[in-house]
Order: structure tokens, then C-alpha cells, then sequence
């Protein structure tokens, strides 16, 4: 209820602060008899890692997942796999000097006024550092529905967007660059738009598209619980997030019904996609596909207005380390979630 | 699990299909002591009713709410609230056509892909009349959160949309037309599309905008249960609908940092509201605002290529009831839903 | 949160009180494509309603089941099934007496307490008419494990029992007398017992015994979600239900491990079979077996002191409808509830 | 639904095999705000802690107790609280006689059967090891309800029980011996007996008898959700249980109606307490007893048959640590579960 736990079936429910011992979680549900692939959960946990070019955070993280139970030599069990993700490197003094202030659009002016209390280091619970853990999650979901293929990518930064439908695109040259976009020449000039952003010590945000490919028919359930809807929740969910879109998403709005019906072949595909692999909540078996907007990160390395603790507006320098775009780092998280809703439908189908 | 509750402390649990003997649902976890206003409910149930004027349905849905239980003396008591809407001048005969099809962009196929069954009459549990018992639900939420005003209207249709920010619509005129627009002139011109539309059989989207104010700090989850996930969710429960973007939206993809933070007055509250009356989650008291996109209907007075049961591709010709854009009619359903978010929240808070 | 749905995946959410317009529920998850059996379903309920034989309450109800959705063409379409139980010929100012009167032992006291707020005709939400609920959904749970055969008796009345084990019994004695007892012998005790206990305007308890044989191996989750401790939690939910014991239980606290292991034969069976098929929480293919306790019902037909809503003590002559024991009555309560814990846990499995 | 989470509120879920890397949880729901004292925790792992005392298991285990987040500066943030105890000095290479063998009454076969895998070290999940983390949740539910009184002791041991009414105790000298039973000259006889059985190299059940005290009128859900269905729930989880009684129990089914009613004292308290506290489900503010049976363990140092796990029934020398009655340290656990219960009961109030 105080909505730590996602899922249903599989289900993850999650612990950790920014600057506490530790974060992680317990997948509870996951079926038995998995020969767990520790080196995938690695490489994802890598994907989300910050720091790893010169455009982004320099935070330096670890990150090394040690799992403690659920899991016998390699394999699951069916029992709750518990997993845990030290914080290393944390020094809390980086963070003192917003122990009596509050950042414009950040949560610490909320959490103070819904618990009468705060962990102020870093954003505590509220900062994106509690991912981590979704990644953990999605990594093993992953490897319950291997054949389901789930790709997302950067499809916007700032004005800049790839001017193509996805079925153009090449998903294995989404981690050939910084920026996580499949096309070379809008990734060169999303890369150059953020170097120019840090410079200013502002951010800018951005879109993820993700596509999702061999679904079976009939995941989902209708009415409250629509594949959809469920989806949606869970990107909603990820820091930042100000908008999800699917199928023919906002565009679909501004047109008529004889453009947007998706014809039937006679082997039960559709000739068009514009319902987004969807219908009645219900997968269909076509590709699911969706859009996520991320605001700008609040965070920036400049001069601005703050509240204190007291009531008072003071001018604050941003400082500590600083993401001008943490759109490409959230790529692997949109895939972690959209792994968990399918493993948790897959389960109940 | 197969999803038809909604809610974790004020849950609405529904059922019934467009042609069956009744919809219905039960409330549990109302508090007690509540003075229901019936005929506020009632006056909802109008709203949601098709039929209402010369652009739209012309289905007759009495749509009388019948209560069985949890109410006393005019009363809550704090038990389960049983409510039931018996379907009434139901022709099943109406739909006898789509017994052996599977019409596009409808339900049809899938249903009969994950249950090996249907109700094909007028759609079964997939028409839209399932939304009657979310009415209720909702109507019910307000009143345990009176003070929360929450106020949707139609915002575009197709491609016109009202070109002023919300703050300069008069809320108590969207009633005053069939299109449920605030803002007289851009109706005027929406009547006159939909009009069309609807002569040449076919249909048309639009968007619906919801703005929630008088919202008490401290509403909402962290991490997965966050208050604008939650709100999301609602609303892409809802047929036809594509998208959901709140505060900044997908336009906040495209800005900077500097741009987009809310700066601090003292007293807490924010001389911007990018964010949408939600940090971290959590609501701020700044209004609560989003905005949902909803795809045109699928059912057309036009002949189409549709599936049959046997595999083949055949021509037929769109009959019965045709609602050219159904956005007007689920403005009552969006504040519906979000009532029932908030109305849950709040109990938990 | 508020207590009125039973189950995970096969959900049963009930509404009703005694003297109002209907009682009903509706259940969801029940999977698509099962021809209801109407009859099996009248038939259960025809047994758990009051009036049937000289030893019990004479209260008429016709109890008939509305079916309103989730069923088409007699079949389980995986929609939720609601239905509605009328209340007939239940007279309010029968129970006016007791407006301004907390009877011992009954739940006026609390509800007023809890709620600010009751519906004190009958009991409202606290009568033991609620059941009828349960009945219907337990019949239908039934449906979906149609070789899982459950049988439950009537143990004991007051100080009366069977004394022999339940493999020396033939349940399909069980309904041919009024007490539910398949010991002839002990069945004409009990019968005389209680119509004794009748002319004092008196009341009794008695224990119920439940057999469920042929389950498959492997239902149940270890822990918290043990099968005996759902089956538990069903039974202690029934009113007047006191205690809960199953395989060797109370008796079982004496023994020694020597005495108490079930030894293995070579195909996983047992030699005995003192667990009562449930082993860590998880069924192992033996005959599970439970014994539920009932306390006396508190309505008598005597004078009693009671509490009014002043605060005063005042003597008060019991009247209307009197039940001396409605263990008999309860039979096909624990055997629903028996019922949806397992279909439960089927789908779960 | 994997059932490894108790609780809907104030929730524990916990993970952890008996010699896995480590047992742990995480409490969500837990209010902000709260002083935890950590040495009440620690000391309710020392009370539930195997080689206490001459009579029980001499495995040695540390467990301590290590917080992980959700608390801050001392007091919990309302964040969820992430906690773990190591595995220390477990020797996996001790159960390596049992990785081929299902014990009787064991949950080896099960487990083998449902999961089609088993981490077979010490029983793994199923090893009553488990329970170390249900006590850190308790021993933390504990401290957000300190005005309720939760004594838990053993009031048999075999054939030898307490002869008194619990009014008639003094709770503070449960700890005072090894039996953890009130009346001292009970606990010599149990002690000498359970000494006698482990020479035997055989075991013996017995059981707990928990009141609980000051507890507000309310507490509870009417109908499927009642505060005793819930509370027998959470006993019958615990390893070992077979039957859970309140107030009258088993012997109230043998009473008259007019010797189990609770008569009114003007102020709403009661003369008797058959009912246990509980009305309808509800707490009414009067003392809250009920009673466990636990069976005699299953491990014995003896000669017995077991099945391999390729079909055979062999002779087998039972070995390793032994506790020939668990039914001591069993207490701290059933506290543990009723203020789990009470917790979550009473944020739901």
C-alpha cells in the first residue's frame, strides 16, 4: 500500500535510499527451475550505471548485485530471491548543504510535508538511484519471457528526434553510442546538444520509445487492469516522467476512425498498427509500441531560488555531480518495467 | 487479478456486459456516515447517457441506479455499497451481424483468442456501457472529497483545440454545449466537424484535459504507486484512449532545466506548474492538471474489410447506434476516475 | 482493505445486509468456457437456508440466485459474474426492539462503535444471511474443481460427538437427516438434544468436520500463504466460529515426533496420516481433513440483560426467529468456503 | 502471491533459506517518525534464537540484525525498511544424508514435487529459520502500537498443562525459565519431561496461550477480513501449527447459549469474556486470548523409514542438531505475528 511492491504475480517490492547501507529488493513468484543468467542482470545493471561517458554523471557506482536466497546452484527455485546493492562511495557531507533547503522541483519540500521527516542525503528514497533495483527486477523478468523481444531506445532529445518509424531502425546500434539513439546522425547531434547544455550547467529532457516484439496473443486483462494501462502505470512510475503515448498515442486524437481502424489479414494480423499490438487491453500479437517523455532533471549547475527550511527564498549554486540528460540512462529502466508488466500478465495469462 | 477492482482502500469492483440483464458493481471501504446525495449521482449517470443530443448515439439508456446495500437512513455505514443498472431496450438481435466477424480496431478477435468465448452482443464486456458503473463509483468518491474540484472538458477534437491555457476557461460552461468545451467558440466549430464527420459515417478523436484543484499536500505514493501513475492508469483503463501526459507533458521533453523548475514562493506553494501539481509523486497543493487522448471509435457507418470466424475477408457494412466522436460522453468518466484515484489516496494518507 | 473480497485469483467481493433490498456479490477470476451447472448451485443454496426442518428457524427465505453477467449461452465467458440474492419477506419493524438495545454477544455493540453508525435490523451486515454469498460463490468454485470432492458433517452438538473416525462414515448419509450428521445413531441424539434445548429458548454449539479428498499435490505456498492457514482464515470468518484445527491438531500438541511422523510408502502416499495432507503448508495428496468449532448462537428466547444505547442495563425478553443450533446449517457454509480456498489456489498452482 | 508477504498495511515480506547467504525482509508501510529501539529488536532475536538453554538445539546462530534503510537518524523516514541477518556457521555439508532422502512430516517431498527443485540444506525455505525475520517485523509492529500488551507463554507440553486461568499468571516470569511457562511449578514438571524425551531422542508438541491487552474497540474487518480469522491466519503460518482457538475455542461448541453470552456491564465492558475480545470480528476492548497447537517436531534422533528420492524406503539415522520440543522459542514468534496483525489492524482503523 505505501507502494513499494510492483506486480502481481512476479512481483518486486524494493527498499533503499541514495545514501543508505544499501538498496534492493525481493522477486517473489518467479517460477522455479530458471538457470539464472548473472552475466545479463550484470550488463544491465552496467547499462543503467552512471558515468560511463563524457556526457553524463560521473557518480561512480559499483553496483555489484549480490543475491542471497531464491536461487540454488544457478537455478531458481520458486522461493523469494532477495538481492542487495551496497551503496559505495557515498559521502554524505556532498549533500549538507540542502539539509535546510528545499530545490525547486525536486520531492524534498513533498516528503517533508507528507512524513514530517527526511533523508535528506541525496534525495533519499526519492532519487533515481532507487532504480537500481527496478533493473534487478526487469533483468530476471527477462529471462521469464526470453522469447519476448524488448527494445527501447532515445527517439528525442530537447527539439532533436529521429525523423524515422521505428521499422527503419537498427536496435543493435542502440548502445553504439552515448546517447542510446539506433541513428547515427541524430545521435551525433544529440550528443553535441547535451555537451552544449552541460557547458550551461542546465539539462534537457527527453523521449524513450520502446518496441516490443513476439508478444502472444492475449496478454492483458480488460477493463481496470488493461495491458495498456498497466504499462503506462509502470513508466509513469520511473523519476521524471511526464507523458506515455502508445499505438498511434496523441496523434491518434486528431484523426478519423476510416484512417485509424487497423485491418485484418485473414491470418488474424493487421495490415496496419496504429492500435499498438492493444485492443481492449488485450495483447494481439502485433508489435507493442510506446513513447515516454522525460522532463529535464531539476538538478542543475547553476545559481538559483530555493526554499529553506525556515521559510525564506535564498539563492543557491548547484553543485555535486550533475546528469544534463539522464534520458539515455533511463533506456534500460523503461525495458526493466516493461519486463516486469509482461512477466507478471505472462504469469497470470 | 482479472482486473475489475480498482482501488486499494476505497475499491470499486464492476460487472456486466452491453447486453447481459444488468451492470452493476459494489463500493467497499466508504467510510461511514456519509450523507449520500443521489441525485448528484443521478445527474452523473445523465452526463455519461448517450443519446443526449443530435451528435451523438442515439442508444435510450435509462441508466437508473438501483442501491442494495451499504447505505442507511440516507446514510453510509461503512459496508460494501451494491449498486446495479439493469440494461434495458437491449435488442440483441441488433448485433446478430458480428456474431461470425471480428471487426477492426475492436475486441473481438482477442477476446475470443484468450477466453475461446464471447459475448458478441454490442461488444459484451468490452462496449463501453461497462463505464456506466465507474459513474457511480466515481460519484460516489467525490462526495467522501468534497472539497477537491475536479473539472475535465473536451480540449481538442480532430485537429481543433482550444488555444487558451486553462486558467482562462470558465469551467461552469462546459456543460453548456454538446461537446463539452469551455470555450464557446472553439464548440461552435468542434459541432460543426463533428457534424460532418458524422454524415459521412466515419468518426473522430480528440483529447480530453482534467484539472483537479483543492488537492491536499501529501497525496500520492513514492516509487511505484506514485499519484500521477496511478492517475495514468485510470485513464488509460478507458476505452479508446492512447495517451496521458500531465503538467508539462510531452512538451517538457523538449525543455531545459532552467526553463522547466518551479521556483518557491515562501509559503511553499510555486509561481510556475510545469510540474503539474506533483513532485516525486506526491502532491504539492499546486493544481493538478493532464491531459488524455482518446482515438476515434472504431464503429463506422461504412462499409469495411472484416475478419470472420472462419478465417476469411469479407465486406460489410457498419449499422445500428454510431457515435461520430465519443469524447464528449467520457468527460464524466475521466473525472470519474480520477475521483476514484483520489478518493483512494486520500483514505490511505 | 475493508474485508469483503475473499480470494487472489478466484475473487469473491460480497455486499448485502440482512433486512436491505438484496444481497449479492460477484466473483472474479473464474476462468472461460464452464457450463454452470444451475441446479448445483440452487441446490447449495437450498441447503443453507433457514426453515428446512422442525429443529430450526422458521424464517422464510426463497433465496433465489440472480445471474447478471459473466455467463452467456450457459457457459463462462471470463468476464466477473454478478449476481443477487432478493431479500423477501423480511419484515423491519420485527427488529425494532432492538434500535436502542446492544444485545450480548452480538455485533451491535461494536459496529456502533467502529462506524458511528448501524443498520440494526436483523443484524444488517453481521446476520449470518450474509453467507447466502458465500454460498453462491462457493457453489461455483466447486464447479472449476470438479475432482476435488469436499464433505463436511456435523461432528459434535454440544456435548454429543461421533465417535469413530471420518473413514468409518458415509457422507452420503450426511443430508438424510435435519442435523447433517452421517451417524444415524448419533444424528437421533443430537436431534433430541436440540429440541430440547429449543423448549428453553436456549442455544447450542457444535463442531463441523470437513474432508477433502482427491486434491492434486502441490497446492499451497509455503509461509505466510500456507494452505491450512487460508483454509483457517475462511473458517474463523464464518460467524459463531471459535476454533480451527486440522490433521491431528489439539491432540496432535500431546503426541511425540515418534508417534506423529507419517511414514512414507514407496509411491509418496502415507502409512498415516496425522499431518491431514498438508505438509509446510503445501498439499501432499492425502485426504485433507479440519474440524471448526461454533459457539452457541447469542439470540435467545429467554430474558436477558442487555445494554442500551444510554448506557442503561435492562432486561429484555429474546424473540422472533430462533435457531437453538445452526451448526447443521453451516455445513454447506464451511463446505463453500472450503471451496473457494482450493479453486484458489488451483488457479494459483 | 507467492505468499511471502503478511500483512496489507503495515506489510512484511520476507526471503531466506536456512543456509543461503542470509535472511532478511523489508517492512513497508511502517509510519514516519517513530524512535526505533534497537535493542528491544535484538533482544526479541536473542529470545527466539535455538541453543538457549540446556533443553533446545545447540545451533548457534549470531543473528544479528542489520537495518538497511527506511531509517534515518533513529527514526523511520515512511520509507520501506530493508533489513538482513546473516547466515553464520551453517555448514551446508551437515545435510548432505537428506539431499536424496524425503524425511517424514518434512516438507522435502512437497517441495520437491511442486517446484520440481529443492535447496535441501537444512530445509531449506521451509526450515523454521524462516521465522527470524517475522520476529525483526514484529519486534518492529511492536513499537508503533506500545500501549498493546501481547504476552505469549507455553501453557502445555505434552500431556502436562498450566491448571489456572491466564488472570491468574504472572506474565513476567514467562522468561524466568527455559519453558518459558508462567506458573513455575508447570515449568519444572515440562522441563523435566522435555529432558526426558530428548534422551529419547524423540520430541513432543505442545502449546501457546497469547492475551493481549489494551487493545481500542474497532480494530478488525467485518465479514471475510475478522481480526481473529485474521489472527488465526498468521499462527497457523507458523512452522508446526495444527489448530488455533480464541476465547472459548473448542470448549465453547459444547456450551448453551445462556452460559457463553457475554453480559453488559453499563459501560460497555463485559462480566464474561467467552468471546475473546472479539464481536463480529471486531475488537470490543475487552482482553484478546487465544490458543496455538503446535505437533512435535518432525527431526528425531532415531532409527526411521524414509523415501529416496528414487522410490525406496530406507532405514535412516536421524543426526544433527535436535530440539526435542520448539515449542519455547515458538513464543517470541507468536507475539511476533499478533502485533503483525494488530499493526496492520490498527493503520487500517
Amino acid at each position: 500500500m505505501a507502494g513499494n511492491t510492483f506486480g502481481k504475480l512476479f512481483k518486486l517490492t524494493t527498499f533503499g535510499e541514495s545514501h543508505g547501507e544499501a538498496l534492493g529488493g525481493i522477486v517473489d513468484g518467479c517460477p522455479p527451475g530458471i538457470e539464472i543468467d548473472f552475466q545479463a542482470i550484470h550488463a544491465e545493471m552496467q547499462r543503467r550505471k552512471p558515468g560511463q561517458s563524457s556526457i553524463v554523471t560521473q557518480r561512480q557506482e559499483a553496483d555489484e548485485v549480490q543475491f542471497l536466497s531464491g536461487i540454488f546452484e544457478g537455478k531458481t527455485t520458486g522461493t523469494p530471491i532477495g538481492f542487495l546493492i551496497p551503496n559505495t562511495n557515498q559521502k554524505s557531507d556532498d549533500y549538507s548543504h540542502i539539509k535546510e533547503t528545499y530545490r525547486p522541483s525536486h520531492a524534498d519540500y513533498v516528503y517533508e510535508q507528507k512524513y514530517g521527516i527526511r533523508d535528506y542525503r541525496g534525495g533519499g528514497r526519492s532519487s533515481a538511484r532507487e532504480t537500481a533495483s527496478r533493473v534487478v527486477g526487469g533483468a530476471i523478468a527477462k529471462q521469464i519471457i526470453p522469447n519476448i523481444k524488448i527494445n527501447a531506445f532515445v527517439s528525442s532529445v530537447g527539439e532533436i528526434f529521429i525523423d524515422k518509424p521505428y521499422q527503419d531502425l537498427d536496435f543493435s546500434k542502440t548502445e553504439s553510442n552515448a546517447v542510446r539513439c539506433p541513428d547515427s546522425a541524430t545521435a551525433k547531434k544529440m550528443e553535441a546538444y547535451i555537451k552544449e547544455i552541460k557547458k550551461e550547467g542546465d539539462s534537457v529532457g527527453g523521449t524513450i520509445t520502446c518496441v516490443i516484439q513476439n508478444v502472444p496473443i492475449g496478454l492483458g486483462e480488460p477493463v481496470f487492469d488493461k495491458l495498456h494501462a498497466e504499462l503506462g502505470k509502470a513508466m509513469l512510475s520511473i523519476n521524471a516522467v511526464k507523458g506515455f503515448e502508445f499505438g498511434s498515442g496523441f496523434c491518434g486524437a486528431k484523426m478519423k476512425g476510416s484512417e485509424h481502424n487497423d485491418l485484418y489479414n485473414a491470418d488474424g494480423t493487421t495490415k496496419s498498427n496504429l492500435s499498438g499490438g492493444i485492443q481492449g487491453g488485450i495483447s494481439n500479437g502485433m508489435d507493442i509500441y510506446f513513447r515516454v517523455a522525460f522532463k529535464p532533471v531539476a538538478t542543475l549547475l547553476q545559481k538559483q531560488d530555493v526554499l529553506t527550511t525556515k521559510g525564506e527564498i535564498i539563492e543557491q549554486q548547484g553543485k555535486g555531480r550533475h546528469d544534463p540528460c539522464v534520458v539515455p540512462r533511463a533506456v534500460p529502466i523503461v525495458e526493466a518495467m516493461a519486463a516486469l508488466v509482461l512477466a507478471d500478465y505472462f504469469l497470470l495469462k
